[in-house]
Order: C-alpha cells, then sequence, then structure tokens
C-alpha cells in the first residue's frame, strides 16, 4: 500500500545532443560568479571543460575554480570547496562531472555559510541546513548517481573510516541539470559499468523491501528491464547514443525519488558497499556490484515473494515444475549472468579487500531496517566473507 | 531514440490519507483571496468542500465561490471564470474535483487577465500566455486526467462544436495538488472506471507511437500492468485503499509529461474521442473506451511489432506456435476482456451516437500524425462505424 508522502522534484533537465547551448536562459537567474566544480581533469581532456567556459564567458560570468574533486569526496576537499566558494562569493556553483562532483557541489552548497563543522552537522548529526545555501547545478558526465536530480551527498571522512549520506530536501536539488549522453562516450569502460551496476544497485534497494502492491515495484521492473536491454549494447558499443542515452535517463528516474514514494526501501547493500570503499577507495558501483549477490542470496528467504517476482518480471525466468526458491535463484543466477557479461568486478579481493578488513568493514557497516531481513553483525561478516 | 528535450515539473504533492491537512504551509505563499473551483455539487455531497473551507478559513483565506463546473468545460463557463476571478481580485485559485475543474482552473488562471477571447487565443490560434497568471491548485476528486501534475487544459465550444486541449508550460502546472484516495471513494462506478480507461487510453496514447528503443516504454509497460491488476480490484471493491492509491499514482505519471519525454507520441483516441464528446457530452473516458479496440486494430498493421510487444509485456500473451500478427490480436483481444470485465461502455451507441452524426463527427476530429498512420477522413469514418 502506497504510504503518505509529499513529492517534488523541481529540477529543470535539458537532455540530448548538445543540451548545454540550452542553459543560457537559466544561466541569467543568478548572479556572475559561478564555483566551477570538476574532478581529476578528464573534463579537460575530453573538452567539456571548455565548452562550459565558454558557454558561461558568453554569459558574462566571473569563473572561479575548484578542480581535484575525488571519486570519493573527503571532509578535507569539502572544507577546501567552502573557502573557495565564499573567497568566490559564488552566486551559482556549476559541478562538471559524475556523481561525486554533484553530491560534493551540494555539500558545499549547504555547507559554506553553515558557520559549523559541516561533517559533524550533515552527516553524524543528519541536521537540515538552516543558513544561506548556494543554488547548485550540473553538467553530467558520468551517469549512474541520479545526484543531477536528487538531494544526495555522500562525503568520506577517511580519519574515522566513515563514508555517509545525507538526503537533502528539494531546496538542495540541483536547479539545472545537463544531460548530454555524449559526455559519458569518453568515460573508462570500468566507470562506464560501474555506473550500471549502481544505477542497478538504486532500483534493487529500494524493490527488495516491503510485501504490499504498489505502482512503484512495477516502474522498476520496466526501468530494470530497460537497463538490462540498453547496457548490453552499449558494454559491445559505448558510441551507441540509443542505449547511452536510455541509460541516462534510466539512471535519473532510479533515484530522483518517485519510486521510493510511499514505500519501504532497502540501502544496506550501499551501507555494505560504502564501508568497502571507506576502507579501500574501490569504484562505488564495483563495491555494490562485489556484495550483491551473496547479499541478495542472504536475504532471499525473508522476501521470496518478491524474489520470485524479480525473476519472472525482470529476467524472464520460466516456471513451469519449479519451486519458489528454484525460480526466486534462477533470477539472482540470471543477474550473475548479466553483470559477468556486462565486465563488472564480482569479489570484493579484485577491489583490494583483504582478510584482515573484514572486522574493520563490518563496523563501519550502517545497519538498515527497511529490508527483508535486519542484518546482524555477523550476518555482515558472512555476506562479506562470501564475497571475498 | 531519446530525442533532445527540456524536463520541469515543479508541482508539489501531496498524496495519501488525510493529506489536505498538509497545505497550510503552502497556503502561506499564496495571498488572501481563494477562488474555490469546483463542479456539480458532489464536492458538497461529499463532505469535502466542508473540510477544505475549513483549512482556507483556519489560513485566514478569503473564500470566492466558482462552482457548477460541467463536466466538459464550456466557454461561456470559461467567461463566467473569469469575471469571477477578476471580481475577487484572487490570489490563488483552488480547483476541487477531477479533470474538467482542473483543466478549467488552468483555463481561468491564463484567461482572466488575457484581454482578449481566450477560445480564440489559446485554444484555436494555441498561443502562451503572455499576460498576468493566477496560480492554481488542486485538491483532486476522480482520477485519471493527470490535470493536477500538467499544464493541460481542455475546453469545449458547443457553437462551433469543438472540444480542444492547450497543453501549457510549467509556470501553468498547478502550484501543488492534494492526491487523497480516500476522496475518490464516493464517486459512481461509471466514473471511476472511465477515469480507469482514461488512464489506460493515456499511455497507450504515447506507447503506440515510433519503433525506437525507449526508457519510457519500459515505464508505460509498468504503468499498464499496475494499472490493470489495481482496477480488476477496485471493480470489486472500490473501497480498497491500496488499489485507489495505486490507480491514483499511476494516473498522475501517466500523463504529468515523463513518459512522452523524447519519444513521438499519437493522440488520435483522443482527438476522436473528443469529438464525440463535443457531439454527446458523454463522459470522457468511455467515450476513448467506445472507439479504441475499432482503432487500434485499424492502425496494428502499422505498427505490428509494438502491438506484438504490447500483447507480450502488458497482457502475458503466450507466443509459441502463433504469428505475430496472432499475437497482436491476442492482445487486443485481452483488452477488451479487461475493459468489458471492468464495465466500460465498448460502443458508441451507448453514448448516444446516431448515423446522423457520424458526418460531423468525422470533421471535427483532428488528424495527428504522430501514430502508425495517419488517417483520412474515411478512415475516421471506418473507425467510428466499426465502433457503433
Amino acid at each position: 500500500m502506497l504510504g503518505n508522502f509529499t513529492y517534488c522534484n523541481p529540477t529543470k533537465l535539458f537532455f540530448g545532443k548538445g543540451a548545454l547551448e540550452e542553459i543560457r536562459g537559466e544561466l541569467k537567474k543568478y548572479g556572475k560568479n559561478v564555483l566551477l566544480v570538476y574532478g581529476k581533469g578528464s573534463v579537460k581532456r575530453s573538452g567539456i571543460y571548455d565548452k562550459v567556459v565558454a558557454v558561461l564567458r558568453e554569459c558574462g560570468k566571473e569563473i572561479y575554480e575548484d578542480g581535484g574533486v575525488m571519486p570519493n569526496p573527503t571532509t578535507e576537499k569539502l572544507k577546501e570547496g567552502c573557502e573557495r566558494a565564499r573567497a568566490a562569493k559564488a552566486d551559482l556553483i556549476l559541478a562538471v562531472g559524475g556523481g561525486s562532483v554533484c553530491d560534493y557541489a551540494k555539500a558545499v552548497s549547504v555547507s559554506a555559510y553553515c558557520g559549523e563543522d559541516p561533517w559533524e552537522k550533515f552527516f553524524l548529526r543528519f541536521e537540515e541546513p538552516d543558513g544561506k545555501i548556494i543554488p547548485v547545478a550540473c553538467v553530467l558526465t558520468m551517469v549512474g548517481t541520479g545526484s543531477e536530480m536528487n538531494g544526495g551527498s555522500v562525503i568520506t571522512n577517511h580519519a574515522q573510516k566513515l563514508k555517509i549520506g545525507h538526503v537533502f530536501g528539494e531546496e538542495i536539488y540541483p536547479k539545472f541539470s545537463v544531460l548530454d549522453p555524449e559526455y559519458t562516450f569518453t568515460l573508462p569502460a570500468y566507470q562506464m559499468v560501474a555506473g550500471f551496476f549502481d544505477i542497478m544497485s538504486h532500483i534493487m534497494e529500494q524493490y527488495f523491501s516491503g510485501t504490499d502492491d504498489n505502482t512503484s515495484d512495477y516502474i522498476m521492473e520496466g526501468l530494470m528491464r530497460s537497463l538490462i536491454h540498453s547496457s548490453r549494447i552499449a558494454v559491445r558499443n559505448p558510441l551507441d547514443y540509443e542505449a547511452r542515452s536510455n541509460i541516462m535517463w534510466t539512471a535519473t528516474w532510479a533515484l530522483n525519488t518517485l519510486v521510493a514514494m510511499g514505500k519501504d526501501t532497502d540501502w544496506e547493500v550501499h551501507m555494505i558497499g560504502q564501508a568497502v570503499g571507506a576502507y579501500t577507495d574501490a569504484t562505488h558501483g564495483m563495491t555494490l556490484a562485489a556484495v550483491s549477490p551473496a547479499y541478495y542470496r542472504f536475504i532471499m528467504p525473508y522476501g521470496l515473494e518478491k524474489f520470485r517476482r524479480f525473476a519472472v518480471n525482470v529476467w524472464d525466468v520460466p516456471t513451469q515444475g519449479k519451486t519458489d526458491e528454484e525460480i526466486a535463484e534462477d533470477g539472482i543466477r540470471a543477474m550473475e549472468g548479466w553483470m559477468k557479461e556486462i565486465g563488472l568486478v564480482m569479489n570484493l579481493r579484485d577491489l583490494g579487500v583483504t582478510d584482515e578488513m573484514l572486522g574493520g568493514i563490518v563496523k563501519s557497516t550502517l545497519i538498515m531496517t527497511g529490508g527483508y531481513k535486519v542484518l546482524t553483525q555477523d550476518d555482515v561478516l558472512q555476506i562479506l566473507k562470501e564475497s571475498l
């Protein structure tokens, strides 16, 4: 049953080839100081940086730089970004990059004028912003996180070995985002398929929860079918615009809050994956891939009906002459087959996890309560061991 | 392939039992004069009117009335509404009702200060609003039209025998809408199932177009499966909250622009249905139901692959040993079986259409170009005859 909820997603999206050209009207709504946030330089190599700078200059903007955002943005970098945003008197933060860059931009947006330690305020105490907020906009160069159309922001504290996300309200959502599928063409295959699994994981985290009947589950089955179909094409030909554009659009809707409305959600795979990320700095989507088969096999008995439905409606598993357990297991096997086919990392050792790390990763894993089984620390350890 | 598009849907939704109580914060954003728009009095009988008035009074609003909106709002009524909105110096138009009431409220919103004949400006010349716009909000009492979260507005001109819709931009979208599934419980069965088919038709109009691969089609298959499932439950027990809430949510997403992004759409069934409506004043959803089987059988040869997919992915039609044509026909037959099961009107005579009207209906039918076959007037006549 759909529980009560409030839905509002005001982000304006400019989607398609050359969509960057469409943002001039939006830029007019903000003052002249733009803090340009980006990562380790791939946007310079791809030429996207130059295109963005050209549009900003044409619109009379003063550009201030904040490059070097790392894949798992740190508390130290956040502090630096806040200083740069204040020094620039930024009227707009324009994030050019993937989910990490967008996440980081939102963290700077709420932290620059928060007047205290943002890590403690937003990521440990989960408080809401009460100070001045700098508007954020995004030009996406990697798909998967949905950060371009939601309030999510994940920051890593290496000293504390914690990687924590805060989902902010709609006033923090990007004001506008540019989704040009061609901007994702130059992404290395490893990052591309990691993003694909991140999308799949976002959907599964929201799908594998609850025993009620609701429209969101049907929408998610459609999104998963589309993703599976297009990802197979994109892996064979990364320049297939049709496949890449469908995946970009699926990614946005997988995590822009729609499919979570009125239903329970899990997110335990992300908690385990984020703990692995805090220990290894491994690519986010790969940490999710490495633990997902073991996690889902572990919880399957507690949500068997949904796993059966997943097998049939998402993977077209034939049912004749099989028990529900066999059908459900065939669904997970089909998922594993697809994961191997598109080239995902299937175990934790390949991400640099050692036996010695396991105890620490268990302790860093937040336990969620929305899934089919509330894990104990022993459960997490068992799942990690099976994922090694 | 997803074509280029801009997506923005800023409407805030308050969904669930008692959601009306949540709108106080929104009401604060507007001045004190509220034009309360509603239909023929069912909202008074159901008690919803009194609840809305109580909330408005608690928030210190001056309430001005504009009741009596008919199922197919007319140009005469629109003129009256504009006068009332100006006389009230309305700061907000609050529509309490179904799609007609919401559609009408949007028409008043753009027309009150447009300074010329709104029928000619917006519905014949399809111009965009350039004058003062009065903000609109909705409290929904009947689902189906999606008007609560889009810019659509349909007005009927009886003198000209025309029923025409204008899809306005996001500045005309309702600022907020209340979606309380219990508010739809008192709707008569006839209106309820007409709404169900209106939803189905909205999805099919957008689904049966294009030969490309895109995510929207997968989302729509999910929406259709959810609707078919929940409508069967709702017809047996209209008080089933789970079914009614899922249908309410499906209706919103079927026509709040999401599934149309980047793809071709058809809308010819709505054009024929609206022409039938202009001649008979029949319930909108029933006009669509009466002509859909004949229309889809007529265009099936021109979009066979999509009709095959519809049969398999939406209706679970078995494929073994069948030609594509047989599979596609089985899909339409499954749809007809569902339509009869939920109690839809299956022919035009039951809506009061006579042989003498057919020529006029053909002339009033706008011809669309996004579907699998651009109809001639003879084609429309044939479809109408087969629907009699």
